[in-house]
């Protein structure tokens, strides 16, 4: 009977990759792998995908998945909906590996190969049920990246591809459908093409290693996070677009730049200077610092891209709007968000501003509770604060589990006076208070005026619920003046 | 005589950049450009890059450059020690304009072609000062992509390129020295071979204009702002890196994956169909919309990368730096900063949050004038706000010029007390107040003792200074009890 876990075989880079983005996603994995140190290298890219969602988002986690390792394929299959092959790309293997697992599955069971490059229809020829076969091919790292290239074989079916789609924009991916099967698919095929010309410009003493990086990282590789080159060189085209940038650089194309014929031999010459070359790149840096450092820029770059809503950063948007769904439910108070580690300042702790936006961010929720939506805002008015007083008692650090609990000291029908407690988890007392001073401003006079309809009931009612609670310490202060401050100060002078 | 001027000779898509990126660094720009519609076509630029600049840094801008156009080269050219030829890529056209530039030019004038591909041995042949010439390859958008490919052809001399190098960094640019003089140097060869591939996708109906794409930007290419094939396929390989990477991935480029043999043949079907599918793809947004999009995401990429001190985002640290650097000499309530687009909330106003950062970047100026700098922060202690109180009397907007106004109210050895006034360029009145008190706590013991050596001594002079000051009005205020509310708030439950 199906479970809910997924099924994995293979957990180098690309399944451990799986196991990370599923897990954080709070769904179980049964992983088979026999490598013996399959275990100790899951855990690194484990550890390296929690800090990166660390830090990805503020939507409220799901609690973490459950990961097992399993002796057999089959106990990795049995019970599972979803099952990924992750093997080496060698064809007997992973058909083997298919067939077995085909053989294992349940009936609503989709099977997945992760291969960049070999056709499904090879890969689904000798197995039970190929119909729920597809292949889903993740880009490093899985638990960051969104694109998953589906490509369907002669023998998948319709539905397969259906439901495969469904699934990983659930798990926030952007599934891409390769109408034509292709070796390659899109992705690698483009990929592939980029690659072959670094490797001859390195051979042909052109370029460094570093410097074929560079010369795409600085420039169009920066483009490339938001667009692809049909949308830049339409782009580049200006008002008339593509047929005007064909017209104009299409005959360019002509020319013999790129080595059109052959991939450089790869004699171990060439490959001894290609490593050498890659060591000078990285100074020293080991391959767990690089992941960091990538996952880390990743982790921004998505960020980035979710503020203007485009690309990756659009389909994180709307994972996270999921996320909320899922936490709707709790009370304000219980919603926990984790500290970035860009919130640091030189002091090593959050920034100052960063606890405001904490209390402001719950000032906003309360608000959504009350009603205050685009329409009303719109419509009929919005909240505005017109007075804040901040206490800071503690500090907050990078990767802390931070929850405010917010109360509502008074208020009538034109004002709300609020008083938020920012805690982080397992602290004895709270890192900072923040009152609030809110003034109802109505939508067409722009002046203060009375909460209208349902926000105005909301409001009046949370009021008298929260009107018993006990008035906080740190409520209805004022910076006082240090006293005698200046005589001395003159007398220092 | 050299009046430090930039001369440009085409101002369409890339001397328009250039254009820009100089003006907005403060530089002169004179321009020679024929074309009937090049001013209207530059003030397009210069709007799109105006709207990207006040989004990219915090740090002061120097007041613009001046722009006038002329009507001959060598009045473009006379008194610059910079030019740069940006008309179309034909060869005879280069060769002759930068001929009658050279002829024209100062004994120290450095003259560049934006050639994207034409060898530099080529374009100087015919020039009086073939030493004095070499291609600098920028990338579109030149005001915000910090790459410029750095190209010397045979009579180039070594120094051209020092200069070059020195001159292009300190516009906050990247220069990358091409050390083979080669058709498309690096990066065009590089993407060239990906536009091809990209074709031949489309050619064979495996995937539309917008697939390609998609299959880049929602995978791949978020990588590829951050890092180049090289890096991304050694971090790939693993603990043992790009040796590894080779053994294992290296066999597969000799499958037939990518059409290696020619270019699609571009008739006039074939052109039509890529039309009809960009159109397709923009889903009726005009140039001017998807230029400001992509402007939008690439200051958002430039910035999420500067968080990292990666890249490109390095490069923009950098060139912040100088700014900074340059903006020392100013008094702190001098210091302008413009108000990002991110900034605004869903009222149409900058979040309240972002009002404490803005005060608290003032009190960070302050604490910097004082000494506290990492040296003394590690070996001595720091000064840690402890109540902050805010109000709030107008409202910023993106693109808001704001200064912020420091006055020191009082202070101690071991406290100080300061008031900020926050206020846009133009406005009656301050926006916002925030006041602060802070203790100086000790680096060994984490309590609060009193500053050392001559940031006591600085801080005792500043509070002494200040202490004739009026105090302003919301000084000490404190947030009042909503009188009589919860009554009221009863009666209406």
């Amino acid at each position: 009977m199906a479970d809910g876990a997924v099924g994995l075989l293979g957990g180098g880079v690309i399944g451990g990759g799986w196991a990370a983005r599923y897990l954080l996603n709070g769904i179980d994995v049964r992983i088979y792998d026999p490598a013996p140190d399959a275990a100790r290298r899951l855990d690194d890219v484990l550890a390296g995908a929690r800090r990166a969602f660390g830090r990805l988002t503020l939507a409220p986690l799901p609690p973490e998945g459950t990961l097992s390792f399993v002796d057999t394929v089959p106990a990795a299959v049995a019970g599972a909906l979803i099952v990924h092959e992750s093997a080496p790309e060698r064809v007997e293997l992973k058909q083997e590996l298919l067939a077995r697992a085909s053989a294992a599955s349940g009936p609503e069971t989709l099977l997945f190969s992760s291969t960049s490059g070999l056709l499904p229809s090879q890969l689904q020829a000798g197995i039970d049920h190929p119909e729920r076969f597809a292949v889903a091919h993740p880009f490093n790292p899985v638990y960051l990246l969104p694109l998953v290239e589906l490509s369907g074989g002669e023998l998948t079916g319709g539905q397969t591809l259906e439901r495969a789609s469904e699934w990983f924009a659930g798990i926030g991916m952007h599934p891409l459908r390769v109408r034509v099967e292709i070796d390659g698919f899109l992705a690698d095929r483009l990929l592939e093409a980029l690659w072959r010309e670094a490797l001859w410009l390195v051979h042909d003493g052109v370029a460094t290693v570093a410097e074929v990086d560079d010369a795409l990282r600085y420039g169009a590789g920066v483009r490339m996070a938001l667009m692809g080159p049909y949308l830049t060189y339409r782009i580049a085209g200006g008002e008339q677009g593509m047929r005007h940038f064909m017209a104009q650089f299409g005959p360019a194309l002509k020319w013999p730049w790129t080595k059109l014929t052959d991939v450089p031999e790869l004699t171990d010459e060439f490959i001894d200077r290609l490593a050498a070359e890659s060591d000078e790149q990285v100074q020293g840096r080991s391959t767990v610092e690089l992941e960091r450092m990538r996952d880390d820029c990743l982790v921004a770059l998505l960020q980035a891209l979710r503020t203007q809503d485009q690309g990756a950063g659009a389909t994180l948007a709307r994972w996270e709007r999921g996320l909320m769904g899922l936490a709707g439910a709790q009370s304000l108070a219980a919603t926990e968000r984790i500290v970035p580690a860009e919130w640091i300042d030189y002091n090593g702790h959050v920034t100052e501003s960063r606890y405001l936006q904490l209390a402001a961010d719950a000032t906003d929720a309360l608000l959504a509770r009350l009603g205050l939506g685009p329409e009303y805002i719109e419509s009929t008015g919005s909240y505005y604060t017109v007075e804040t007083h901040i206490c800071h008692i503690g500090a907050l650090h990078a990767g802390d589990h931070v929850t405010v609990a917010t109360q509502v000291l008074g208020g009538d029908e034109k004002r709300l006076h609020v008083f938020h407690e920012v805690k982080a988890r397992g602290a004895d007392g709270p890192a900072a208070t923040a009152e609030h001073l809110l003034l109802h401003v109505d939508a067409a006079s722009g002046r203060v005026g009375p909460a209208q309809g349902e926000v105005r009931e909301r409001a009046l009612e949370l009021i008298a619920e929260h009107a018993d609670l006990a008035r906080p310490a740190r409520a209805g202060r004022r910076i006082e003046p240090v006293s005698g401050s200046v005589d001395r100060a003159r007398d220092a002078g």
